[in-house]
């Protein structure tokens, strides 16, 4: 089982340190090897993604992935900037099926700004198209207008895609999920609009033939952005295409209250993955050891269970992160009134004693 | 003043009525035609959109619209569905800026999914871009790849796009608009993804040159998703492109908990506009004259400040909403405990009998 570390920025580092210290207290065997990404490498390398760690991670059965990201990257040109790491490696792996589970853990169901009622006991899985739409579309750039409302003008201009096979496979990806879930499938397009989407809710209504046993419906993406504020519970598994995913994703993982909790995997079609917390880098807390460990934590139980073949060990590591919340430890970002904080440190140690 | 008035489907017409008594109540002079349109246009004239209606709604000062769709239509093809007069009335009258307030009523803060303390006195408008972006850019259609995940499969593609004079005029009036109220606005793009948005983001950036007293923030489309439901009071006014704008407005709109008194209204560059409830055409309520009103009377409010030039006729109409509020009437969407529900009619001859 080999496992290429890519801590990354900001607190990217520390909250791998922890997830490093949980894998190892599994009496598994793992060969792990770190590099550099996003600023960091650009920082050691010149770029964001050098070639060795993509080698690494090429060659890796999976990717533990802490965050990129820092306002002082905001000026360098984009090609340079640490985000593009994480889309080269998204398409050089082919990571087409990402997977993002939006829970409220009971003990933190207070920490949403949705009311108690709506969202406790809350269990979705969004699971969004990875490699295809407007983030990999060609052709983009900027020209002259050659036509619109401005003609003449300096316009930029990208394209939306998805082919047949494309959304064949992701929409399998979700109505395999959702038998092992409550047999309900949400397709979330733009049909009414979009070309692409016209095609997307074709395929996956042809597609959902295959899984009689799974319901299916679909729901226009501004309407989505609505119900998942107002009946979120309404959702089982969510599929839904790049851009789209992108958006719904972080609304339903703000839902929850607790993003710092939310891991995330993303897989190709040999179940190689990367894995990583739903969070950002957070430069402004880096290197206080106040960061919430646990969503990259969880990412490793998600790893270990898609990638690495040991759903045992994952659910080892999801207990134990369920038994420290039972204890009442908290890290700040899910504090309250009546539990205990913790550190970054502190967190990662109570995970591996309750182990 | 011209008025077109376009009732639509399902709940379009009973909300449309409400509207037009309040405006008959206040001395003003309007020449008013009503025409078909979306579904109902559909059956009489066989599109719906047709000429006559076009013609009218081109020849007014403003357009009053109910809302178009119901279910029935969902099997025509695309060209043929009730939307597509919406898409329609935009592109031809080149309605390019959107307004879309999410305003939550001291009365209604209990109706809001989120803590009441999150969104007392929340007051965000929300500026979409109307006639550009994926929504009307060519080439778009279906093809056999050229190159990609599945060269030589069926694939479906749009085409996303705004030029310099596009951004800079709905950036102006974001602007504009800021001055009056909070004098904040935030951009929201996907520069770190999208050539389009970075353009987008070059441009607000250079107009905000000109209103050194307005703060200007940008922020990514995801991170915009999360801040909505995190502290929707942080913003203030929001710009953004015709695609996350739809996600972004109806999102925000669902988190004051009563988009059944949310007015919407989009401009052109000669001040004429259309105003609409933000919210659909409800068939499933149509015809049992529940109804909420106050949608579409606040879109007449808007109507007559923003095309009409009728500020004090709109600052009445706005304060008889408020005082029926106040009252305690309600219709059944905003309904509460303690409160007197009232029917489609009631509460229309209340706001009229406030004025
Ligand atoms: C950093 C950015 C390119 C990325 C995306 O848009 O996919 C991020 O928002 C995510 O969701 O992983
Ligand atoms: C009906 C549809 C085409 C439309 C849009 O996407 O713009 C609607 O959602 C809106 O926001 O007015």
């Amino acid at each position: 089982m080999k496992i290429a570390v890519l801590p990354g920025d900001g607190i990217g580092t520390e909250i791998v340190a922890e997830a490093l210290k949980v894998l190892n207290v599994l009496d598994l065997k793992f060969e792990m090897e770190t590099a550099p990404v996003g600023g960091a490498a650009y920082e050691a390398a010149g770029h964001p993604l050098p070639e060795s760690t993509l080698k690494l991670a090429k060659a890796a059965d999976a990717i533990l992935f802490g965050a990129v990201g820092d306002w002082k990257y905001d000026k360098l040109e984009r090609a340079l900037r640490p985000e593009q790491a994480i889309l080269g490696l998204r398409k050089h792996l082919g990571l087409f099926a990402n997977f993002r589970p939006a829970i409220c853990y009971e003990q933190l169901t207070h920490a949403s700004s949705l009311k108690p009622e709506l969202v406790a006991g809350l269990d979705i899985l969004i699971i969004r198209e990875l490699t295809g739409d407007i983030y990999f579309g060609a052709p983009r750039g900027r020209r002259t207008a050659p036509d619109g409302h401005f003609p003449g003008a300096e316009e930029a201009f990208d394209t939306m895609r998805y082919s047949r096979p494309e959304i064949e496979r992701i929409a399998r990806v979700a109505f395999e999920a959702a038998r092992k879930r409550n047999k309900h499938v949400t397709s979330v397009d733009k049909a009414n609009v979009l070309e692409t989407f016209q095609l997307w809710k074709d395929v996956v209504t042809e597609v959902a033939k295959d899984y009689p046993d799974v319901k299916l419906d679909h729901m226009y993406v501004d309407n989505a952005a609505m119900q998942l504020v107002k009946q979120p519970k309404f959702f089982d598994v969510v599929v839904t295409g790049n851009m789209f995913g992108d958006i719904l994703s972080d609304e339903a993982a703000m839902l929850t209250g607790s993003i710092g909790m939310l891991p995330s995997g993303s897989m190709n079609a040999s179940s190689q993955g990367l894995y990583e917390p739903s969070h950002g880098s957070a430069p402004d807390i880096a290197g206080k050891g106040v960061a919430n460990p646990l969503a990259t934590i969880l990412s490793s139980a998600m790893m270990l269970r898609f990638s690495l073949n040991q759903p045992q060990a994952a659910d080892r590591i999801e207990s134990a992160v369920q038994h420290v919340l039972a204890q009442g430890l908290r890290t700040a970002d899910i504090w309250s009134e009546g539990t205990t904080k913790v550190g970054t440190r502190e967190m990662g140690d109570a995970v591996v004693a309750a182990i």
